[in-house]
């Protein structure tokens, strides 16, 4: 899928997983982009839940030490690949880290963001936490020139939400409950009430929740409450139009369900690797609907940046930690603690 | 929400649930319809399985015995009740049983059928099993004169089956596995063709598969074959666009869940009475969608009545038994049994 590297005489500064909760620095020779590729020069890079996962070796099976790893990423164009058009170096973008098959049935039905055989870049193929990068010209996503690139890092992870948001199909005055409130969260409960949803965040931790309520948001701790009467309430006995599952626990899961009104939606962004108990008797009962949502198409990336510019996006609540690349093992670790901590950023460039 | 009866100097009869495994006759005085009101003569009443499930005291919480039973009729308009217009003695009429509050927030939401505090007529208040039954006007349904009462007592379940297709919002072209092979699900698989969809059936009685394979369906044993991958060669490896969970078993929820083409629908019919396990990440993986479907609409009961006339409803394949009120109790223990049976009718006339 992506054509053997041309290497440059010219070495930069990769990161790579390299086990169990370790990563290491590497000098990494610069590649010219082949045709159809865009080289990258990456400014900044998040740490995503996912990464966190291979950090903890749980994604062994699918990413092989050493791996290049990070797609949450803002930076510039440095090079351009032969019968590349539409992009010139210094281009301020970020990138969709998908590569589809356009063949299998997913695809051929339209739907090539699930495509059975998806790359994802990152994870199935390297990533951007290194100073250059090269990537199909597809995927990139341009940037305005008046975003500052270290909040463009968060474009992709706002995407995610957009994405969730509109699988949720909320609409204008839909109460909301997000049941989880780390950065995916937040996103949802913001992008939500951007929608014209009036969003009720239920997490344990109080630092999160602090997060939250700064921002205005309802919060609800389920460790002191019993969520589903507090929702009961605030619905006055309805319940709520539309909850998202972010927290990717059994005991999320069930107050998702639970708190819902008849005919509700439930968007399930969380990762469960192991089946949960559901109560489907309340599927049928009250008629509600599930949605899987996994990742974003185009129009959910075009959407994020919109939302990163207008302030939608709360940067400077979501990111508390921005950290150069040669202490990148800190910053994993920095985020794993999960003290006082949103959203990490990787300086690249430094 | 029923006005107290005012009963004539005339009796008939009227079945029973006297408690677990017994039913048995009495004579009840004919009631004259209140404001409102209609009395029916009961032509025919099915046995469901939610009426099976009562029968075996499961549901004694609900339905406290003694208690009339039954809501899949045909019959006749007997009487007229004080400023009901529209209907006629001798009309032929089925009953949709349901009675909302219209002041919930369901109610308010515009979901009336699923009212958060629902009347089911036949369970939460008396049924069909009798001769002479009075009901409110506004649950009537108007059958064509040309049609068997005999056939007409399916246009109930038939309108289960198209708010379920409706539910999965299934359009002509769909790949269809239906779990579950008992009248309901055999109900959905005729619904779902005429829909224009291409249906499996996957069933472990050889009776009911025998009944789904002359009406010229695909079936599949699930004991004898791994259905995930029977659908997956059947659709070329794209999986079902809908699957129906019919069958309220554990094994059948995964079967429904595995067999489905990314951005698939499954629509819950089933009552399940305990959790189940469920695999959410196949949810989120191929952003699958769940939707709950308890029971019905007008419009669903109207579509019925033109299924059932226009013959797409089999109903020679699924009568399997007619059997008098006064042997009420052995047509109970012949759909208990389970052999060669499909749709038991109790022919109240007799």
């Amino acid at each position: 899928m992506r054509h053997p590297p041309v290497l440059e005489d010219r070495n930069v500064r990769q990161l790579l997983y390299t086990g169990r909760r370790t990563v290491g620095l590497t000098d990494a020779a610069v590649a010219t982009p082949g045709p159809g590729q865009v080289r990258v020069d990456v400014a900044y890079t998040g740490i995503c839940g996912t990464d966190l996962h291979i950090y903890h070796g749980d994604m062994d099976a699918r990413v092989r030490p050493p791996a290049p790893i990070g797609h949450e990423m803002s930076g510039r164009v440095a090079a351009v690949g032969p019968g590349t058009s539409g992009w010139a170096p210094g281009d301020p973008v970020t990138v969709m880290p998908l590569q589809w098959c356009g063949t299998c049935p997913a695809c051929r039905a339209g739907h090539e963001t699930i495509c059975q055989n998806l790359v994802f870049i990152g994870i199935d193929a390297p990533g951007s936490m290194q100073q250059s990068w090269v990537v199909p010209a597809g995927t990139l996503i341009r940037l305005p020139d008046s975003l500052p690139l270290r909040t463009a890092a968060l474009v992709e992870p706002a995407a995610v939400a957009v994405h969730d948001v509109r699988r949720a199909q909320l609409t204008a005055g839909d109460t909301v409950v997000v049941v989880g409130g780390g950065p995916v969260g937040l996103l949802i409960a913001v992008t939500a009430r951007q929608a014209g949803g009036d969003v009720l965040l239920v997490e344990p931790n109080a630092y999160r929740r602090s997060v939250a309520a700064k921002l205005g948001f309802a919060v609800s701790d389920p460790a002191a409450s019993d969520v589903t009467a507090v929702v009961e309430d605030w619905t006055h006995g309805a319940g709520a139009r539309v909850a998202f599952e972010v927290s990717g626990s059994a005991a999320g899961v069930g107050t998702a369900v639970d708190v819902l009104a008849v005919r509700g939606r439930l968007c399930l962004v969380a990762i469960h690797p192991v089946p949960r108990s559901v109560s489907l008797h309340r599927f049928f009962w009250r008629e509600l609907t599930l949605v899987g949502a996994r990742l974003y198409e185009r129009a959910d990336f075009e959407r994020a940046v919109e939302l990163v510019v207008d302030g939608t996006v709360p940067a400077d609540a979501l990111i508390t930690h921005v950290m150069p690349l040669t202490e990148a093992d800190l910053a994993f670790d920095t985020l794993d603690a999960g003290t006082g901590v949103m959203k990490v950023l990787i300086d690249c460039q430094a």
